[in-house]
């Protein structure tokens, strides 16, 4: 399996062929602005080997992946003077995911900037979640 | 200090004073149903030692915690036959933290399930991308 898609945006970045605001990189993982940020400082870290999602995320050999997101998290906290910030992570169309290269997202938060929240469902029953629980802990078997 | 606050529902869901609808621990981390999900099957994974947010996260010691979540992720996908999910953390009242013991969200998300997206914005010029980019490496030398 080549570790580089050919026709992939954040692989071209990788290997240079298409410019960005880098700001961390180590063996294995990148960190650069989104040019189109949902706040501005909003910023992407993606592994350098090309996957898809987490679902097929490589699993780190030198990295520990949380302590670079924190550094990360910690600097645009700073440079921005945010009072909070969202990590995420799309995986799948359905879920947001726009380039298919697994990537972070670290969106600085102002008390002020409106962004909305999703509204939250309620299980009918104490034996629906428990159902769902279940089905869950058998996937994980 | 103390790695359980005494007044945080999450290390009283740990320490099973409080029930929940667990998934999978080991030493480091619990994975749990939210009991409000954004979509059923929406889960909660923590450290069982009290932090914050991702700024005071501990750094861990035995567990790979990208790989607990993958673990999870997958078998949220499979239970819910879900078309793809969103890993999120909010840190920080502003970005819509409501319980503070850091915590990681697990959403299915699914084709027709009309979530919204966040609008993007843009840097109005190159220079103003630049500064941005400089200012935030600034804060991790």
């Amino acid at each position: 399996m080549s570790s580089i898609a050919n026709d992939c945006i954040f692989c071209k970045i990788v290997k240079g062929e298409i410019p960005s605001s880098k700001l961390l990189e180590d063996n294995e993982f990148l960190a650069f602005l989104d040019i189109k940020p949902i706040n501005k400082g909003h910023v992407l870290i993606i592994p350098k080997a090309h996957c898809r999602n987490l679902l097929d995320f490589p699993k780190s050999e030198e990295t520990n992946l949380i302590e670079f997101v924190k550094k990360v998290a910690m600097a645009v906290m700073k440079a921005t003077s945010a009072d909070g910030f969202n990590l995420g992570m799309n995986n799948g169309e359905a879920a947001g995911q726009i380039v298919e290269h697994a990537h972070f997202h670290i969106i600085p938060r102002f008390k002020d900037d409106k962004l909305g929240s999703w509204p939250h469902k309620e299980y009918s029953s104490k034996e629906e979640a428990e159902e769902m629980q279940n089905k869950i802990i058998g996937f994980l078997r």
